[in-house]
């Protein structure tokens, strides 16, 4: 049988899964490569570290060199996180002629452009379907699947982290901090969690699909974004009183020909298979003009997960299928973008508004005509009796339909109103 | 750029679709596919009937052989529904050198090990994403995301006229034929729905995704299975009763390293993900031994979403990567199976019970004796008060964990009691 020989740069968590999935499972592998995937060497940083894997002898080096020099290892699985060594590396094994696999969302949403116009000029590719949604092959269905559609429109549970937290909130009733510390302790959450629930980590995946979905030349830094980590337990209660859930959507949309993206909190009505994603868990609702409606839906992180992508496509590499399809993807480069941005002020859909109000007379008529001038109509109203006489209380909204432009405006206006006290909480609602 | 010149056999609604995808989105393929996709011919067998897609001059024709004699046609999409002359078209075509893509799941799953052996003897390959699930890429996402993995199981809900008659039944309680006679007049069933309703089509698309996934080698004949074409309303309105939605289950199950097969009509609990899919869709979850669960969701027919799917194939062929992917495909054949077939009454499960019994005394303790025998444990019994004194009464038993075989004994004791009316109601039950 043939063989191709790999190497893996990185021996963490997903970097120790692969290394298991190739050694302790190479029958299966071979099986559906139709070839041996031998692994060469593994490098790593620290040669005395425990290791969550057992290699044979001689695979473990810290000298990236030697995989380098080693014209026989074709594929790599680039698996260090971070931008820098991890670009410099990343650049070094497509120079050196070898193909490489990461899941390094963060440098590729960084980097894209830089990497895959060297692999492409270089004649290499690059796989990447562990970057996002771990386990779920978003990349594979998006770029390869789903090639004879136009996508119209891409909702993302991208981050696993900021679901969790939320799923908790509701489940529990929870404050958003002491989930968090629940999440740490379980694992769901990094010691210092910040890039996964301020909406970085979604918008740096959502840069990727949008690039790969809609010819979107957009970097992730310019789309915008809200996360979870001001998020108030009061918001999760209402929209449980009005049938809904708050989920960390990421989202991209065709508007008038044009790509709206942004990454929001957003109030998913209850029954969507959206909102019924729990826990860790992510999901991908992709709408095609030819298709219609699909969903994904799997584990978004976890070492063997993120593991499976890997080991897929460094399968995908060696049998060279990766070759092919990299050549017509439509990924980053310092070409022109396919789809021009949206404003994002123009995006319509329907908002939820929470302001927190004097308890005196004529309130509801200022806020109401706030949204009228600009042309927002109000779908619904909640306000419950306030527990002490004279105390501050929060007025709920949702609108109909209006423009992000609009609800904007109208939320600086209510900030304004003498009646209103706190900055109003601005929420994108999803039927 | 470059071309490859495809064909059309057959212009049904599959058809009509897949040559407006190509000739008015001429554009979208092309870029895709680094090549432009030029429809040389369409081969029809009236070219007076009137179609659903304009042609340019010269594409239609009612002669296979002059695709057959054009040596620079690469690539047909061979959709033509039945056995013959499918399966001659689909050889013929093999043999002067074509590659073929395929939304035949009947012709596949009857003649699949002499198509797919006499294609890899010639060098050629076969794609048939459209042959399971319509737009759901689920051959792509099993056949090469997912080869990292050992499957441990599939559940699939791949009929969607089945799904759309039950969906129906639960939301309105109507019965079964008044159901299907609705589906007819909407296009969801067809004038004779005996495949969709009795079980074959989903066994048949059961067989391809078990051969693909586990290795197997079964025939669908073979598969056990039942359709819900003798579903009474009355079980729809028990399962509801007691927190579940019946759904036309295609399931496949390591059980002890042996593959367990079969199509039911299954209770599923309300809240999981199969038992919220609804209308005409279709539904996958797959469970791998490195990914875990992962759930693909979407339209399982329909004329754009099936053609999506074959367009896609038509790229992945032109491109080389159905070629690649075709060598490693754990494919029909006759070859020997790599999986053994586990004894369907070894498969173990709960069960739903509904009996008709006399309402005197002394039934439920025969019942539980019979169910007792084949170390049945009862989970719940449901026993409403008779319409009228000393008629007839359904009981309802659900069971703890047990094996095929232990219920299908017990139900055959069952049936034997004096007090016992009708032949008991057996299903399946998945929490």
């Amino acid at each position: 049988m043939h063989q191709t020989k790999v190497a893996i740069i990185g021996l963490g968590t997903v970097g120790a899964g692969v290394a298991r999935l190739l050694l302790d499972y190479g029958d299966r592998t071979a099986r559906h490569a139709g070839r041996t995937l031998w692994l060469e060497k593994a490098v790593v940083r620290d040669l005395q570290r425990s290791r969550d894997c057992e290699l044979p002898p001689g695979v473990l080096t810290d000298s990236i060199q030697e995989v380098i020099d080693d014209r026989e290892i074709q594929v790599v699985a680039q698996l260090i996180g971070g931008l820098e060594p991890a670009r410099s590396i990343m650049l070094q094994l497509l120079e050196s002629g070898k193909d490489v696999v990461t899941a390094n969302k963060a440098l590729l949403a960084e980097h894209g452009p830089e990497i895959f116009d060297r692999a492409r000029a270089l004649g290499r590719c690059v796989a990447f379907e562990a970057s996002v949604a771990g386990g779920i092959p978003i990349i594979a269905n998006i770029g390869q699947c789903l090639s004879a559609n136009q996508l119209l429109s891409l909702h993302g549970i991208l981050n696993g982290t900021s679901n969790f937290i939320l799923s908790k909130m509701h489940a529990e009733g929870s404050a958003y901090q002491e989930v968090v510390t629940e999440a740490q302790r379980l694992g769901y959450a990094e010691a210092d969690p910040a890039m996964d629930v301020d909406g970085t980590d979604a918008a740096q995946k959502l840069a990727i699909l949008a690039h790969l979905g809609f010819g979107a030349r957009v970097h992730w830094q310019d789309i915008p974004r809200s996360g979870i980590d001001t998020l108030d337990l009061a918001d999760v209660r209402y929209a449980q009183e009005m049938g809904y859930r708050i989920k960390l959507l990421a989202v991209a949309e065709l508007v008038e020909e044009k790509i709206a993206l942004h990454v929001s909190p957003t109030l998913v009505r209850e029954g969507r298979s959206l909102a019924e994603v729990g826990g860790p868990y992510n999901a991908i609702r992709v709408v095609g003009d030819a298709v219609g409606q699909l969903l994904f839906y799997g584990p978004g992180a976890g070492q063997m997960p993120t593991a499976s992508a890997v080991v897929a496509d460094m399968i995908d590499t060696a049998v060279g299928r990766s070759a092919i399809t990299f050549r017509t993807l439509e990924l980053w480069s310092n070409r022109e973008a396919r789809v021009a941005a949206a404003d994002y002020a123009s995006v319509r859909g329907r908002f939820y508004f929470r302001l927190t109000v004097d308890d005196c007379p004529g309130v509801l008529a200022k806020v109401s005509q706030a949204l009228g001038e600009q042309n927002i109509s109000i779908a619904s109203v909640l306000q419950h009796e306030p527990d002490a006489a004279g105390s501050a209380v929060p007025l709920v909204i949702m609108t109909h339909e209006t423009t992000a432009g609009a609800a904007d405006r109208a939320s600086a206006t209510l900030h304004k109103l003498a009646s209103v006290q706190a900055e109003p909480v601005r929420m994108w609602v999803r039927d």
